[in-house]
This record gives structure tokens, sequence and C-alpha cells, in this order.
């Protein structure tokens, strides 16, 4: 039996390889389906499988029979100075946000700080992926999408907002980038999921039932709603992120997006970037060092009994990275199983992935 | 007996007059004296009393013996196109923040976006007075600042980083205009006090003991930390916001500006504030309207058991500065007595405060 605990390390680059191969099948072509392929693998490398990989078997099916353009290409449709505004073309979010993201370093060159809203888009994974592109160029990265809602408003009970995920990356000198990337909600769907299929309670603050209270039962908060972190505070911030991400460009906000039931409408999501270029206010070595600075202090730090050590944001997912990279990114064998499945319907021989599967269950 | 609980309700002009006279002879100039006393009132009409004129006798001791200096004043130390570094001349940093949106707002003209980060400066009052200069602009502001360390990271027990609040400020049509402003902990120390002053429990998700635990516990709590909102999530974004504040402009990061104890250093804060301009995105009456839309369905929205209606951000403070302005600002029997104090010592009769309270403490 194909359980989901059951795991099975793959190696990075061959997997790479065969999901830039299945979106290449979908009609993307190489470069855009590379990077497509790279946003996810390098999503599980990080840890963060809930944007890796499982993705491919819904991405295939946006691409092929739900309303995504794999050829659509993103453009500039608005230009003024260091602000942009992006059409996706309908394309995969990650191929709008990367180019967005790319033209706001370019411009933040010239201006030393520069915007890009992007429309016409669709769901483009983890924000990080974008930030981090600023890191090499010196200049910090500043990300957010909107997504569709699952939370209420500060006292309220219809899912009318989105947890509208923010992403920012720092440059540092000796020590990896300080990259936050997190949404404004206590949790997320699929932990939910997995405490409900557990049978086991929530921890408070994940959670509100339908009326807006708020629930440990995994059960009721299926049919309920996401909990805002620090109350208000996380839902008036994920707030002013689905505005800045849709209604400069023009995309759609919160459920003129879709809903959590039938999904997001193809072409209408939208996302903000920004890059901030270090030299445009303070010498960049000067900079790294006193970041590096505040990393040696965290480090250096007491740490709260239940913890081993403290790590900046950014840090867990560069060990997990490094680890994953060398022995593999552990893949439970249902994902594995319907990404072959995928593969299969595309005319794609992807058994390698279940053989290997199957051939760890039988040891 | 003068009790806290001795509400006067105070006239918002005669107030900020008064305020206004006591920053002159600290030997403030008259205009920089109006904005910093005009800062303070402003919260207090807003509701938010922790950022207004309780804070004056404080101030008033950093202008006349702490080291802040009356006359000082913000210049542009750099200069990159959309970008500037404001030194705030060891001013209030109401002065310099005030100086540096006025000077973001002014190249956003230009540019379409821009930022300014302050060094040089001291405590600036409440962020959302700063983004709100954008909104008259029909730009959106954000601003956030460096403040003293009283939250670990996350896993930690040491008070090394600041609570760094954000302020979001967007324009809007019909409604009120969208103002974000909190800090990135689940609390404040004035909460705490308040609490440990009455003998009853905190909340969950307020305050940490000693070494890093979480506790209900007041008194633990003030020998303790702050909670961050949302674990490593809220911690996060107050270390990215505590490095954008302060290390593009080379201000004082952490507990290089001072401690809880002791206070923070004159001249060593920093702040960063940006403005975007809407038109160099999207045309401003289809902002407004659609955001307008985002408010309108929010009010329509559901509303969870215990809240009477469901706010915007901004919208409560709009509703409680509507009835300050026409009854006047309520204002505690110590804090009048305080600004009395002060007054009288810098030669300012400001006997009418304590004698509208103690008339009210004789009815």
């Amino acid at each position: 039996m194909i359980t989901e605990s059951a795991e099975r390390r793959i190696d990075a680059p061959r997997l790479q390889k065969l999901v830039t191969n299945i979106f290449e099948h979908c009609g993307m072509n190489g470069e855009d389906a590379a990077l497509l392929a790279d946003s996810l693998v390098f999503a599980d490398l990080n840890g963060v499988h809930s944007h890796g990989v499982l993705r491919v078997p819904d991405y295939v099916r946006k691409l092929t029979v739900g309303g995504v353009n794999p050829r659509g290409q993103p453009k500039i449709v608005r230009d003024s100075a260091a602000c942009l505004v992006v059409d996706g073309g309908n394309s995969m979010g990650q191929i709008g946000a990367a180019f967005a993201m790319q033209q706001a370093i370019e411009r933040a060159y010239s201006f030393g700080i520069a915007a890009a809203a992007v429309c016409g888009s669709n769901h483009c994974g983890a924000m990080a992926y974008f930030t981090r592109m600023a890191l090499s160029y010196d200049m910090i990265g500043i990300a957010t999408t909107n997504a569709l809602p699952t939370m209420a408003p500060w006292g309220g009970a219809d899912r009318i907002v989105g947890i509208n995920p923010l992403s920012i990356a720092i440059p540092t000198g000796r020590h990896t980038p300080i990259v936050y990337d997190a949404a404004f909600s206590g949790s997320s769907h699929g932990k939910i999921r997995v405490h409900h299929q557990k049978g086991i309670p929530l921890p408070e603050g994940w959670a509100l039932d339908p009326e807006g209270r708020p629930t440990t039962d995994p059960a009721v908060a299926l049919d309920g709603l996401l909990a805002p972190i620090g109350g208000f505070k996380g839902v008036g911030l994920a707030l002013a992120m689905g505005i800045l991400s849709s209604m400069l460009s023009g995309a759609a906000y919160g459920a003129e997006l879709g809903d959590i039931i039938n999904g997001p409408r193809p072409g209408l999501d939208g996302h903000f970037v920004m890059a901030l270029r270090i030299s445009a206010f303070e010498e960049v070595a000067t900079f790294k060092t006193r970041v590096d600075r505040v990393i040696d202090e965290m480090h250096a730090s007491r740490v709260a009994p239940g913890f081993d050590r403290i790590y900046a944001p950014g840090e867990v997912e560069e060990r997990t990275r490094e680890a994953h990279r060398r022995m593999g990114i552990p893949l439970n064998a249902v994902t594995l199983a319907d990404i072959a499945q995928t593969s299969a319907q595309l005319g794609i021989d992807a058994s390698w992935l279940t053989a290997q599967a199957a051939a760890k269950l039988a040891e």
C-alpha cells in the first residue's frame, strides 16, 4: 500500500529536468518551463513542500484544460520611471512575477527603488523565489501576492480576505541572506487537513468556525475560516497586501478572483514586487557588516526552553536546501505517484519515480 | 484624590495651543513645536492615547535635559533620484520623519515611488501621522521605525528585537482612508502594566517570561518579553522593519539604541518612509472606486458573535476623532496634572487643566 508517510529521496536536478519536460509538454517554451520547474523544485529544496512539485498535477491541469495560457508572455503595459505595470498575459504566475522583479531590479539600478504591479496572472508559488532574485544585485527584494479569500475581516465571519503572503529578502555578508516569506494567517488549509486526518485538535490561533468564533476542531475549521496572526493586525496587513497586489494593476481582488472551493479564475491574479538598491542609501559593505552583526547577536543570544538554537529568517531553509541537495528531496509516495501519472498522461515516462518508491516500499 | 479613572474632556485646539507653547518654551521654533504638538494631539484625537499628550513630560525632559536638540533641523545627506537619506539632526523624530515623508512625496511625483531613510533621530510617535501625509496627494504612504528592543528572536529569550511598528495608508473615495498602524507584538508594555495594576491575568499571546516561555502573569511579563504576533512571523517582520529603519541610514539598531530600562540614547534612532503615487500604476478614480467597494463588501459581510460591526483599518480612529473633536479629548487626571506641572516648570500657566479636573472631581 502506498501511504503518505512512505517517502523517497529524489535527486533535485533529475526532478527539475522531469518537471521542466512536463511543462514543455503542456506547451510552454523551454525557458519558461525551466523557470516554473525551478520555482517548484526550489520550494521542495527549502522544505516548503506545500509550494513544491506536489503542485505539478494541478499546474498541468491549469495549463492544459484550466484556461491558463502556456504560451502567455508578460509585457509592460504601463511605464512610469521607477514604476511599472506588467500584464502576465495569462501565463503562470511565476513567469510574470519573475519578469516583473527583473524589471524592478533594472529600474532600481537607475532610481534606487522601483516597483512593479502585475495583472493577468495566476498562482505564482512561493514569494521568496522572487525576492531572492534581488540579493545578488545587492538589493532588498519585497514581494506580495493576492490569494483566494479564506479569512474574514476583523470581527467578521465571511471569507473575503486572502492570507496574501509577503516576502522580504535582505542581503548579508558572511551569513546566509535574510529571507522572510509567510502569509498573514496563523496556519494554512494544508496543515488543518493534516490535523483532521490525524484526528488531533488544532493549536489556538489557527482557525475560526463558520460564525467567526475561534475553534480548535479541525473539521469545523475546514468549513470555517483561517485565523489571522495578531487579530486585527494580521488581517489588516493582508488587506493592504491584497490592495497593493491587485488594485495597482487592475488584477482581481479577493472574491473577484474566485473562491477556495472552485479555485481561482484564470488570468485574473495579481502580484506586487519591489527592489531597493542598498547603495542608493548606504555603503553596501557597511550595510552587510551590520546585518551580519545582528545575526551574530541572534545566534549568541539565550535560547528559550524547547528550542535547540536560534535561526534568522532563511537559515532553516538554507540548511534544509543543503541537506536535500546532498541526499535528495524527500517526497511522499502519493506525490510521486501523482506526478508519474500526470507524466504518463502527457506521454512522458516517469515510472522511475514510482519504481523507486515501490522499491523502497518493498525493502 | 486624583485617580487614573477620573477623566476630563479637553478641547483639542486649546490643548494643541498649550502643547505647542510648551515645546516652544523648550527652544523649538514655532513651526516644529506646532508639528510635534499636532502629532501628539492627533494621536489622542484618534483614541491612541499611548502616543498622545501623556508623552509631553517625557518629551520635555528629552528636549531640555535628555540630549535631544530642540533646534535640530533635518537635512538630506544622500540623494539618489527616488531615494534619500535624511539626518534628523538630533531633532524629535516627528520633525525628521515628517520632513522625510514630504520629500518622498515630492520625489514620488517624479518617479512614481520614492523612499527616505532617516538617521540622527529620536522617538517619532505614531507612524500613521506620516503615512496619512501621502493621502491627499493620492499616494500610498508606508512608514516604519526602529523601537527599543523588547522581543526575543523566535526561540530566544533575550530582548534584542524591537516591536518596530508599520503603518500603511491607502487612499479611498467615498470612505475614510484605510490607515493601518500597529507594532509586531501581541500587546504593549503599557497594556501589561494596566493588567498588573488591576491584578488580572494577561490574554495568551501577549508576553513571555524572562526565559522565553509564554506567560499570562503580568508581573512575570514585566520582567520578561513582549510576544510577537504569529510567532516567527511577527518577529521576522519586526526584524526586517528594524533593518529598513536603521541600516539604510546608519541609525542605531536594536540594543545599539538603548534598552527599555534606561531608554534610548538621543539622536541615534532611525525611521523609513515610502510614498507610491497611484497614478503611476492605475487611474486614481478606478483605484479609489475599487478600494471603496472592498470596504463596502466588508461592511456588508456577516459579523462574528461579540462584535457589533466591521471596521476597515482607520475607521474606528475616524469615528473616535469626530467624537473627540465635538466633545473634547478625554484625558485622565494624572496625565493632566503631569502636563500642568511640566508647564509650570517652564513658566507656563496651565492650571486650567487641573482646575477643570478638580472641578469635575468635586462634582
